[in-house]
């Protein structure tokens, strides 16, 4: 396991460059929602969102690499505010929100499509979903859903573990808080390997998750979906900055 | 919801006092154990057993009661390690690990009481369990894992409901992450007394399946538990604190 001080740091750097990006990215999905619509408009929004699954992806891969020498860190990040980290399932957002913020945006479409309707107006396409696509997003919801269920499962036994041996038996003879103990680094290092592990698998899933999502949809109501995600993961941080500040926390 | 700046404070002050009265309930039980097989020790174990379980019950009332001013902070505390933090369910320890440490106590008794016995020596209780025992804690078990399946479910349900109405449209019409918004404020105190809720709940699971484990015991075994329980709590503690200082975290 390394040992540089410099690993706070760097996680932190990683955070902060993500969350650039996200607004980066946000600003190139909005402008793109003006484009006219002429032929190659759909190729172009394609183009632009498997940029942004690129990006996500990018960004999985570095911090997959730093959370090897630090996995702790990544499940209670001290760079995300207290809101965020209450809502985290291991280490991220969980794979199913992906669908419940379609099936949100979905109904918040259709509503306010009434009206324009009757003003002759319309706005965005996730309220056009097709049937094949909403049975689509309900196959897919079932599935992540088992799938979530299988590594909520792996991360309590793991969480289990350490009132398990070889820690228990450390712990009991342990003098004191002070004392070194190789075993104990080595158990806790053996711990982290698996954390680190299924932390790779649930971020494998969120992105599987949200590529089958956006294979369902097209393109134009793939970047409303990426829009209404950035926005909101945005808008978390800040209302969790406003709060944490507001609790003495900075 | 309150707002005092002091919140970090006093949270952080009931963790450090449970902490310290931790030391100090362990040096008691220590201390216990030592007393000679007469008339009256299980008598005396007893009441330091139900004394034990006042403090954790005091110390839960009082973090209750400070949660529903600010329940995020104890999702992922500042106050805590983050190898500490990576294992917290729903903002504790999960109450199956009870359970789980009553076994690998038993399990790893039985195995020096096997070098004790040809030895002609011997130690603690746990080692002891009879059939019977070993079948109330197997349904202790059972229940236990349902319960806290039953609030893995509201966690989730409260976790993926951020990803739905109000907070979409919200995020969707926000112009800045820095605009202030009533709507917001209103819709996170809502969904925090949700989280404050289930946290109590995840507390009443803790302190009731600690009782009912206790009930199953003598009361030899009952301290011999509680002595691992704290030894375990402790040491994570200091573990942790050694790998936040080696990662550049003070």
């Amino acid at each position: 396991m390394a040992t540089s001080s410099g690993d706070q740091g760097q996680q932190n750097c990683c955070f902060q460059k993500w969350m650039h990006l996200q607004e980066v990215d946000l600003s190139e999905l909005l402008q793109a929602l003006t484009l006219s619509e002429n032929g190659d408009r759909d190729v172009r929004l394609s183009q632009l969102v498997q940029k942004m699954i690129k990006h996500f992806e990018e960004y999985i891969q570095q911090r997959n690499r730093l959370s090897r020498d630090d996995v702790s860190a990544y499940f209670a990040p001290a760079w995300c505010t207290s809101l965020e980290n209450s809502m985290l399932w291991i280490a991220g957002c969980r794979p199913s929100s992906f669908i419940r913020l379609v099936y949100a945006l979905c109904g918040s479409e259709i509503e306010s499509r009434l009206t324009e309707f009757l003003q002759g107006a319309r706005t965005g396409d996730l309220g056009e979903l097709t049937s094949a696509q909403l049975s689509d997003i309900n196959t897919l919801q079932s599935k992540t859903i088992k799938e979530e269920e299988q590594l909520s499962g792996v991360l309590a036994g793991l969480q289990e573990d350490i009132a398990d041996q070889p820690f228990v038996v450390i712990a009991r003879t342990s003098s004191g808080a002070s004392e070194s103990n190789g075993d104990v680094e080595r158990a806790l290092d053996e711990h982290a390997k698996g954390m680190a592990s299924m932390l790779e698998d649930a971020d494998q899933l969120r992105i599987s998750t949200l590529k089958e999502m956006i294979s369902i949809l097209t393109p134009v109501q793939a970047v409303d979906f990426l829009v209404a995600s950035k926005k909101l993961h945005l808008c978390m941080h800040a209302w969790g900055l406003k709060r944490d500040h507001r609790h003495g926390r900075e």
